[in-house]
């Protein structure tokens, strides 16, 4: 089933949500507010009577109410009404009253969507711009999952509303699927293993939505940046180093200013100049390339900076490392002549490719944001630019045998861009790369570089975050393998384990050798049980545990333990580090 | 000489100079404002009728005149004056009546220094606080070196006056190794080569003294740092990574905003909290210590980041890469216990002694700053914690051998200190590496372990930065090898040059095996004379200059110019890489 077709589904539902509600409980005391369907279900915001609280305790009888509208296969009919009608309509809802107000400001029709018939005993308009199911029959899954707080228009100067979160499925089996993704989620939540594992933090005392990344955790984000260096070498980006502010003025000039202020940082004033943190790493590439002559000879030029960005996300969106307010964009911009996008966008997606292979990702698509030729107002450019620029990246599409999905109308202002969507270990959707052409703005800054006519011509502009984030990559990791990373990416790649104290001198030569080869190893020479050593080595998901015991200091040997296997026998130390090290260059996935 | 003799020297210097003006140009056209000794000389300030322009031209009369009074050998003097006295003495300047006003504003004696006798014709009064000379016979060499403009007080919303720089040297001999000094400096300026060789920006756009590093500078900075790391990684170090902000609040709590608001960024709101750049690393990673209990076993914690703080500069100051607002310090924290000082100590000075000797800087010596025992007011902690900590350091300087100067009165309000001063290749002193020691913070933040007996204790923590800053250390380097940087940090070690376009195909050969080899590399096939491809290497200094030729190419060998050297004979590939992975892995200076 397509999103639209969930979306649609999954609309109704939250609509035969409120109206069990009000059927139960009266509509004195469920003041519905609002509710849209999400990316995996829908959820529905109301206020309700002090005499009544509702809990989870109440979903069996809200479910059961629920199922009994879906078998009754209500019509669903939509119209649209005046302003005076509507405000008759819901005149004991502030909250309806406050939606009439915004429609009408924005000029736009009143729409009321109604299940059921009056005078039938079920009959539920309510204001609705969304599409909906021709009737409630349809909806064959359904499950409510969870009830929280929730500040109306997600402002926390206003009234903390009840919202239940809900979910449905055209069929038993995909919700099914989605409970187990749901539960699976919850044990493999990033925030709760990046705490067991030590991995990032998050403190009050320096902000909200800036994690610091511990030992551990900078482990994995160096191993990262390494391989992504690796790569970029290898095709010839150059790495760029620059501040993490800029003057405001520099935002204006790109337009950034005007299109995105809303996702940046406060400005502050350094002497008579005003300052801002930098919501990503563009105009600072724009300024290097910009500082000397440019020849069509010099093109494409690559610049790269995994540069920590600044953005603005609200409080309550806010969420580990996948949400966050900090962000490591790994990102470059190729200046590039119109007959280089093609070769470009082809070495980029190669190496987007490889990442996603070296992370064990191997189920992706790419989603094709064009512009809406019918919306010219949004797009900076011309629209026949836009029209050549949308074919070629097609062609790219096709060419490269990516699975795509086309979302007319999702182009950024200045572009049409792809975007990379990951499915995950218990496939949920991820988006990662991007990949975003810009016609524009090295016209409007004056870029350009001398071509072979001598003439001054304004040079192509691709953006490319190859993760696109660190810090959600590596949420995103930590999740998708259960915080079980593989051999490359371990901040503890091997745990040496004594049985006594007699083995301690050996085991330290082991160490010292491992270390000596550059794996990362730590060794427990605790009093404490074998098995108590294993078992905290299991929990902190080390994928070698070498265990020394007499026998293993006679014979020059360890015994080894790879995780999820258990015991696969001894070897000798070198053995062992030429099975590990080529498992650490493969970047293999275990 | 020492530094507090030629301080004297340089202030009396000026004095005389300010003389010679008043006594060549008149007291009502020269009105004096102020003029302090400097590390390498001296200034003087003066605002001057419209009708005198003082230039350069006019150097050679005016030091004519301070050799004359210099000659007469005059005297000296100094006393004490009651404000009136004093207000009467400079009527007719408007600079002296506000030194005036600032001094009874501190509540201070005025002290008047006088050159000369009333009624001889020589007779030169000034407010001064500084020691001097006893008479103007005592100065054997000095030179005036340039002039420009200076607001008074450094505020731009000042009038501009008229500075004159010169300098003084207690022999022609020394007078004149500082004249080649400073000759060698503007060869070496890294503002200068920093353009010529491409290696950083500095962007109006942007903003001051916040360079972006180019893919050269990105280069050099990129190998530091991965030596640094390498040297870490050896020593035990775990690096972490923090956000470039924090709430203003931690630095209330650390005490830093009490002490140190001047030189950080001012402040800005998200949502109702306020945030601030951060202008140190030391709050972000003690967050992460106190992050999860610490046990004794756990200590030494030696957290490391290469952090980007942020620091107001005034305008004024800011130079090129060695005076910014930017700055990413290559830091670490060490959390210890008190019998872990020395060891510690140790270990750092090993690394910053082998990081030196890697840069070619065999010149060093120290700085152990401590309080000032008759100042308590300035120290937090107690005394006696002070004074043992001071016998430590003492120590720990005379173990390692190093050459110190004690700096009384110089330590930070937390703890003592060692400075690591280095001179470069034309023998200026520049100071690099930190070790500070702080008696006082894991209190004030509460930041404990539980130690043997079951206690909870504060750690005792060490500050270390490796080189300091690593921008600073840029501008340094470039400097210090005037751009011919050694091997391993050569943005381009090996520049390829064919003679005519037959050799292409075996040059492009070349390249890749280099390239494969992790060998920085560049081509360059242009169509230009041999002599003309080879002076273009030579003014981008690059290291190795291989040749090709149809022998070589028939041979399959590369003929090799070496930098300073010139022809150094023919070589096959694998020879060649050879020698240079030597070079690089020895970190050779040549």
């Amino acid at each position: 089933m397509s999103q639209d077709k969930l979306t649609i589904l999954r609309n109704s539902t939250e609509h035969i949500l409120t109206m069990a509600m009000e059927e139960l409980y009266g509509q004195d005391k469920i003041i519905k507010a609002m509710g849209p369907a999400t990316n995996d279900g829908f959820y529905f915001d109301f206020d309700s009577k002090k005499s009544l609280k509702i809990s989870k305790d109440y979903f069996p009888q809200i479910e059961k109410q629920i199922q009994k509208l879906i078998q009754l296969n209500l019509p669903i009919t939509t119209k649209f009404v005046s302003e005076k009608i509507a405000r008759e309509m819901f005149k004991d809802n502030k909250y309806k009253q406050a939606w009439i107000d915004e429609i009408i400001t924005k000029d736009k029709k009143i729409r009321i969507v109604t299940i059921g018939e009056k005078g039938t005993g079920h009959y539920f308009p309510d204001i609705c711009k969304d599409n909906h199911l021709k009737s409630t029959g349809t909806i064959k899954a359904f499950k409510l999952l969870s009830i929280a707080g929730a500040y109306w228009h997600g402002d926390e100067k206003n009234k903390m509303l009840t919202r239940i979160y809900g979910t449905a499925f055209e069929s038993k089996q995909d919700l099914k699927k989605h409970l187990w993704q749901l539960d699976e989620a919850k044990k493999r939540d990033h925030r709760k293993l990046g705490k067991e594992l030590d991995l990032f933090v998050i403190s009050d005392d320096i902000g909200k939505g800036l994690p610091l990344l511990t030992p551990n955790g900078t482990v994995i984000k160096n191993q990262i940046l390494a391989y992504e260096r690796e790569l970029e070498n290898k095709a010839g980006f150059q790495e760029v180093t620059t501040p993490h502010i800029a003057k405001n003025d520099l935002y204006k000039r790109t337009g950034h200013w005007q299109h995105y202020k809303d996702v940046m940082y406060a400005p502050f004033g350094i002497d008579d100049e005003t300052y801002v943190l930098k919501p990503m790493n563009c105009p600072h590439h724009y300024m290097i390339y910009e500082s000397k002559p440019r020849s069509y000879k010099d093109l494409p030029i690559r610049l790269s900076e995994p540069g920590t960005c600044y953005r603005y996300e609200k409080t309550g969106e806010l969420s580990g490392l996948t949400r966050v307010r900090a962000l490591t964009i790994d990102d470059s911009h190729i200046l590039m002549t119109e007959d280089q996008i093609e070769a470009e966008f082809d070495l980029c997606i190669d190496m987007v490719i490889k990442m996603f292979k070296s992370f064990g990702l191997n189920n992706y698509s790419v989603r094709l944001s064009l512009n809406d030729p019918d919306d010219n107002l949004k797009y900076i450019a011309d629209p026949k630019i836009w029209k050549l620029a949308g074919e070629k990246l097609k062609k790219i599409v096709k060419k490269n045998k990516l699975k795509c999905e086309v979302a007319t109308g999702e182009a950024s202002f200045y572009g049409p861009k792809i975007d990379f969507m990951v499915k995950d270990a218990i496939g949920r959707e991820w988006q990662m790369s991007t990949l975003q052409l810009d016609l524009f703005m090295a016209k409007r800054l004056g870029l350009t570089y001398t071509d072979k006519d001598g003439q001054k011509k304004h040079p192509i502009i691709l953006h490319r975050g190859l993760t696109g984030s660190l810090e959600r990559t590596l949420g995103l990791l930590i999740e998708h393998f259960a915080g079980a990373f593989p051999v490359w990416l371990s901040p503890v790649q091997v745990t040496i384990i004594t049985i006594s104290d007699k083995q301690n001198k050996y085991a330290k030569e082991v160490v010292d050798t491992l270390k000596e080869e550059g794996i990362r190893v730590s060794l427990d020479d605790r009093s404490e049980t074998l098995g108590s050593k294993i078992r905290d080595a299991e929990t902190q998901k080390t994928p070698y545990v070498l265990i020394i015991g007499d026998k293993e200091v006679v014979t020059k040997k360890v015994s080894i333990r790879q995780r999820k296997i258990g015991n696969i026998g001894t070897s000798t130390i070198n053995k062992f580090i030429e099975k590990i090290k080529q498992e650490i260059e493969d970047k293999l996935i275990n």
